[in-house]
């Protein structure tokens, strides 16, 4: 489609010169996403994407999909395998068209980058077969590094993608207030994202990676954890109706172009018992705490840091989390996370989702979280929907 | 939740005796799920489940997924590693932990199969080095061959859920004659079934299986394809309204307690060209073709045979793909695949999603597809929603 290729794309290849790898071979949905621009949503067949150390690149997919990934790549070397109607392919296995394709590039005796995290043991096991000479390594660490920083047309879509989160949490809200179960509440800001997507934005795509057996073709998610479920993470919404005396927490996912972006928050349904008021009100003070330590160069276990200080402070020592929010990006939980053994310095252009939190079995627990941008300065909340205590 | 280990378990440990395993050990989403019951959506920590030959089982979670493990879950022995909150665990990693676990049922030293088709090669490596008395086995194969065959609370599950990806068929030929966008079609059929899962199913879970960097709460999903789109496979839909004289082709996906059902259409708007409705004509009696021919005993490539000979007699031998169809259940695209190599004999209990088609490059496309269960007779059509040739 774009015949530019993206910044990231100097980026890995730079890290190439640093590993000493003459290319990558990435299967993950997400790297084959980053290094080409192509979702196929569905995944059962393989999508293979190779950057050499010179920036020459190649896209390898199956037959069927070879209308779809000239639309979508800014990759121009497609390769096909596979049987379909008419397609003419190099055959009907991947991994010898991989072979082939990497012997053509000259890479095929080199040292070659793989994203070992995610490539399963049984399909290494096929490559080391059909790349005899090659040298293989893990590369997945080195992309994940590229993939901290968040290039300009990610950070565009994050903003875009942030106001549908923001979206979706309003309608929650209100259907919250209206006295909703938790999947009318979760349904309502599910349509409501997928209005504003249709609405405002005809050029991108909410599909987000799956897994090999099957496809996600719409990220935008919600779903509510409400009085005693508050203590169950990410379960799915039921048709329980949040109660008076009770807080409800609500999470909106949304993504566009791959960029994903998360927004929570607990809701006080009426007056709620002092423990859990203070508990919202704790957590609030302390995520302007952590906030106010956002720029460029703080470890990031500082921001773990002073979640528990601040946690400690407040008589919640012996309810401390393992971690208090994640990197974002094509993963809605991708690395580095919030915790105290993550050293990395703070970068300009890192997307993070922050989420200090409070949780005492059976009696509070709080969900509150932001994604927010890290800047030259400082940094900007894109998740902006009403926060501080809230109640309906 | 249940303490009655369901028949798959019976299956899964009687796989074991044959391949000589003292215990499976798995990673994936799906086969962590059958073998525990237990979705926690977000896997970026580790859900390891265990099960011994003698039946004996273990669920390794991140103390962060507790409460919810606990409450889903018809396995007993939940275990917890990582930190959080007050929680007391068997310590920060859970690699020490699975080795604890394995030494306990005492199997540490045994042959130990694993989800190899899912298994990174990192974990994997990891694992090497904490069970150094293991024999590792790739297990992958046979846990799938164990899924082939649905249990009845799955075939409960997809009887259900094919009702609702008729409700979501319904909605979007709606919107479709009502003359909306690609978008709005699938958001009505997606507001449609999350309207059905509330209303008829307050028992049951519409999540799905992600990837390792992120979830999917709601795998109730619609896509549409319209005009020169038909090409583009499972693309994101688009803004463009389906004009008369086109073919639209309608997708759905449902989803219950983990399984999966698939509801294809395509729908001519107005008059369309005569190759068009000829295409549609012909693929509607291979279809029945290849229909007639399921029953237990035939294999699985009959059915691929079948409708090859048939587009072949009616002058479509050009345009032969590559598979007419594949399993569903706990993935959308599993195994074994409907093509010309598998020769796997239909069982009762088997559900697939059958699907011959034609496509001739630029000018025909047809998709088509229902999920169908094998029974002992013949077969099952779970999805009911108007078929046959479609006009709006």
């Amino acid at each position: 489609m774009s015949s530019v290729p993206p910044s990231r794309i100097r980026r890995l290849t730079s890290a190439m010169a640093t590993q000493d790898l003459d290319a990558m071979v990435v299967f993950k949905p997400q790297n084959s996403f980053y290094m080409s621009g192509f979702n196929p949503i569905i995944y059962s067949h393989p999508v293979v994407a190779v950057l050499c150390r010179d920036g020459e690149s190649a896209l390898l997919v199956h037959a069927l999909r070879d209308d779809h990934a000239r639309a979508a790549s800014f990759v121009d070397d497609i390769r096909l395998y596979g049987a379909w109607s008419s397609k003419v392919t190099m055959g009907p296995s991947w991994k010898s068209a991989l072979a082939t394709i990497l012997e053509e590039k000259g890479v095929a005796k080199g040292r070659i980058g793989l994203d070992m995290d995610f490539l399963s043991v049984a399909r290494f096991r096929e490559l080391e077969e059909v790349l005899p000479d090659a040298r293989l390594a893990d590369a997945s660490e080195a992309i994940m590094q590229c993939r901290y920083v968040k290039d300009p047309d990610e950070i565009e879509n994050a903003r875009a993608a942030a106001r549908m989160a923001d979206i979706g949490m309003d309608a929650a809200i209100a259907e919250l207030r209206r006295g909703g179960n938790e999947r009318e509440i979760a349904s309502a800001a599910m349509a409501a994202m997928n209005r504003a997507w249709t609405d405002d934005h005809p050029d991108k795509e909410v599909a987000d990676f799956g897994n090999l057996e099957h496809g996600v073709q719409n990220g935008l998610f919600a779903w509510v954890l409400s009085g005693e479920r508050m203590f169950l993470n990410s379960d799915n919404p039921t048709v329980r109706v949040p109660r008076r005396g009770e807080t409800a927490s609500l999470f909106i996912w949304s993504v566009l172009d791959g960029i994903h972006i998360e927004n929570e928050r607990t809701v006080m349904i009426g007056d709620v018992a002092p423990e859990k008021k203070q508990a919202l009100e704790a957590i609030l003070d302390i995520r302007a705490e952590v906030f106010a330590r956002i720029r460029p160069g703080t470890p990031i276990s500082d921001l773990f840091d002073c979640s528990k200080a601040g946690l400690e402070a407040r008589g919640y020592g012996k309810y401390i989390p393992g971690r208090i929010g994640h990197s974002m990006g094509l993963g809605a939980h991708e690395l580095p996370s919030i915790d105290a053994a993550t050293q990395v310095p703070l970068q300009p252009g890192m997307l993070l989702a922050i989420e200090p939190n409070i949780r005492i079995p059976g009696e509070v627990a709080t969900q509150i979280s932001d994604t927010v941008l890290v800047t030259e300065t400082g940094m900007e909340q894109l998740t902006r929907s009403e926060g501080g205590l809230l109640r309906v």
